[in-house]
């Protein structure tokens, strides 16, 4: 079976989906696009085998040629398209964040749960990586114990001098790994904080970068987080878990060793396609998998949801200056980890 | 277009790129198996959307369904079924070696030129491996200079105690590092010959576990490779070209590293399938897009022929405990490098 | 020129200071001893070519054959031994703290500047460790600019699980980090915070192990330093600066890489000897030449005051559970830098 | 007991064990120098404490205040200053070669055993190296289990372009691996060839580098050693042991990791100090530890012979260019292993 996705939003997320359904994966093509922009919709689908045009979200949820819905629009529009599609009772694959407000998240779980069955898939794309399930399966195993902290970095070589806020830098990055340390530890974060190391001159003027970002598990892991967007020297993301009898971290790129003047180098990624575009494949590949088979395995919209609380819980300690707690709400059985 | 791809030998690494095609890459559908085992063939289509199965390869390359030929079927056969792909005038990949003599491999060449296209593609798949095409790439690029010498590690975790010969090392294993090696410099193999290390004991008796295999570059690059069956801690492949400026080497795997009971751990893959599954993806990946696209980009009948030619010294250099020349006779502007 | 060394405290770390002035370096030679306990003082001096055991420091102090005195008592003896040294206008090296309180590493420098010559360094070795070296050269050279954060980690296999207090992870463990960054950064700390992560159950029933401590230097680098001492998997000290263009890091221990059971594993040491023990060695070799030379080039008094002071601080911040600031007052020209 | 050394040759080589024993070791001081240059002796004699410069090796053996004598002469004068030390009854540490023909180190080692006690000690201090000790230990450890392979590279970033010619790749720079590997496996080379890789262009004109060595270990061992003394990249050097388990290997230097500009950099050593100068301190350390314990633990006369055989054995391959077996004779028990 073919899936025939309907992809709503044709900006750069979204036409590399396109090109990674069209190009790289098995088992779907896509079918219909929409964008708020006509013209850019029409190009994306001339380059394609067979692509409706829709004028709208709602009206590309509405063809009977789309099984499943990627939505890839900007941030403020997903909860819209993704309840469209809900309502249709199709799958639906939404880019991260679900939803900019934990309000927002959550009527569309509630949706969700009142349509019966899960549809939702939200984009975070570290779940698969292969590096991060070597940490998994590494915890999981129980090779280090059981865990106390996680050391994280997450660096950019830039961001545009103007536009990118301090706060972006919460909410677009260090997002990343706060779902990825809830799946990691299979528990919620209770608590954050934030600290303000010495600002790089790099950055824009109101950009406090770097920052580190605080994180505390409801079992006690305290999970620091150095968000660095103007690292400059590439894109470096490192993670390493430390246990009651050992630790587990990301291992540095593989590739090729280089011997020259004087030096042993290796390379760093230069941006995060590099870096992770395996895992974009991998996510959206079983994503295509569950569709056909209908079933949903990957991050549900009760982990969107957690992962925007979280992310504003940050915002406030950001504001604040101090601690602020997480406070989700119990999470229904709708949403139970094994499905 | 999806490219219809008929599948001669359905064993292990036939059964593997039919699940390739099915369920990883992009842009192909396996329509027609066949196999001298009909009833494994059978059992192979059964678990596909739509596939005949044909009594004989000829009758498969026949079957207009088929728009492109992989062979997968035991080293002897090949010869026939690409042939038969050849006169069908149907895109082939073959599985290495091409055939097991220069000789046979001739006669491949020999239909190919008379059908005036290029058709064949050999199924050498470490030229799309990420390592070493960032060797290939350093070494372009001029960052080490001039090359000079390459060492090579082939190393197994084991082979069968019954049946796996010294000489299959050699056809079997090191084959990899002969077309490798003409890839990587671009120039052909004159000379072999063979060194014999103390021999382990975890191997059969008959077998003198492991080589080093010598090859000489035509422009005097000297290239060794380990070869060893039963290196029983893993699957371990490396490879290190010293230029007159600097050397370039794969690295070690990336993943997780551990550190535990006073080590520090790294993993080494288990097997071939680990290291190289993704080298195989994109191999096939890419012959797919060519037959689609009618081009014609991988390793050639010539590369197989040059890498049986090669096999066959090294097998005489065996026998003969000296150095052995390598004489392919001039390459056909048929198969210049560009294509 | 031989310096003559008398030894007060002949303990462990008296001992192996006492081996290594007498196996190890050149231009020292252990003249005589003392230790509260005389029986142990008389049995190390047995040992010994020929070296005089006094029934105290001050005793020590007096001998003529005296040239210079290494303090190996505890803590809280450290202030009468140094003070005895000064007023015999006599070197003292002394093991780290100066003094248990910042009141008495004041009077121990009121004294040194008393007698008008600098007589005391205060024995931190990691500014000897050819790695921090390392780290130092490249942050002074401008490899990564301007430095905005420094992750560190101090791990202990364990500890005995009675005795080792919460409090002796900063002031016996963190206080390493804390001279080492000043050194660094070439700044004060101006503030501290400690975090607690999960407890680890393998500690003592008071201790809680981990701790994160943070160190914010003059110049607005924030220094966090994670402190667990019951890590169990081996003694491993780590530490990466982050700068406006590129971080430079420890590097794991060189030695052998051993690869076995589908594992490459290198070695962890073992404990603070096997990490360290260079760094001892070139710290007294430096110190025996500083002797001989009439110069003084180590950690002063003023570095031995400074970090008795932030720990302090990390105390009374690990009493409140908030940012504790640290207050020097104004650092006398007699310390300044360049000696 | 300070031993008094006497230094036959002030050379770069004299010169720097003479800082050694006198600015880094303990035990040992530097009481006479000889050279045939003797305003060269005389002006190291004026650094020196107190060192009585002789007119001849044989003077300075003879000098009363010498208990044990450093021969750091040219090559061809080794013999006799050896011998004279051996005559006299005094311990002897000759820098590599011990005579640069096996007769001369024959006649040695005929002196030694009529002196009726082991008195001279070899300069390979390859074997004091704690990266190749730890190979040993592993391999001693049965890690890897029974060894089949060893791979090297010795690798130079330079020699002056005249008067540094093909011969000296063997008889100077693999002359290390050659002592080292008999020392590694506890056995002795029987077979020696070359093989010539592609010559570099930076070399001189008459200079084939670099060069492939391989050595035959009497247990079957085969031992490959690119030397490679253009390099130009650094002072690299590698060893891997292959075992029927498993394989050991050198690590890269450790120090410090710098991310920059798309890269992840290590140091390599930038000469033979860098790399290697712990190593000669541990030596020679141990050299005066053991004539003050009147014993004799370090590479033998028996030793500096094999050596020497195994060198005048690889020239031989080279000019000939086939394989070429080296016979030593039998072991005399007066140069048994355990001393």
């Amino acid at each position: 079976m073919t899936v025939g996705v309907g992809v709503i939003g044709t900006g750069m997320i979204g036409q590399d989906h396109i090109r990674r359904i069209t190009q790289v994966l098995s088992g779907g093509a896509v079918v219909a696009v929409a964008d708020v922009d006509a013209a850019r919709a029409g190009q994306v689908a001339a380059g394609l085998p067979a692509a409706t045009v829709h004028p709208t979200g709602q009206d590309l949820v509405a063809d009977g040629a789309v099984d499943a819905v990627l939505v890839a629009s900007w941030g403020p529009a997903h909860e819209e398209h993704v309840l469209a599609a809900i309502v249709a009772g199709k799958p639906v694959f939404c880019e991260k964040p679900l939803a900019p407000t934990g309000e927002a998240c959550l009527r569309i779980i509630e949706a969700e749960m009142a349509s019966g069955r899960r549809l939702v898939q939200v984009g975070f794309m570290r779940r698969y990586d292969s590096g991060y399930l070597a940490l998994k399966a590494a915890l999981d195993n129980g090779e280090i114990g059981a865990p106390l902290m996680m050391h994280c970095a997450h660096r950019n070589p830039s961001v545009p001098p103007y536009g990118f806020t301090t706060e972006l830098m919460i909410s677009d990055s260090a997002v990343h790994e706060i779902d990825l340390v809830r799946w990691m530890f299979g528990e919620d974060i209770v608590g954050t904080n934030i600290l303000k190391p010495r600002r790089s001159s790099k950055g824009g003027a109101d950009l406090h970068d770097p920052l580190i970002v605080l994180l505390e598990m409801a079992g006690g892991v305290l999970v620091d987080v150095e968000v660095f967007v103007n690292a400059t020297y590439g894109y470096d993301i490192r993670g390493e878990i430390v246990g009651e009898r050992g630790t587990v971290a990301l291992a540095d790129a593989g590739g090729a060793v280089l011997k020259q003047d004087g030096a042993r180098t290796g390379r760093v990624p230069a941006d995060w396609r590099e870096r992770f575009i395996r895992a974009y494949d991998v996510e959206l590949q079983d994503w295509l998998k569950a569709v056909a088979a209908g079933t949903s395995t990957g991050p549900s919209s009760w982990d969107g949801y957690a992962a925007t609380a979280a992310v504003e819980s940050c915002l406030e300690a950001l504001r604040t200056g101090s601690r602020t707690a997480v406070s989700l709400g119990e999470r229904p059985d709708f949403y139970a980890k094994e499905q």
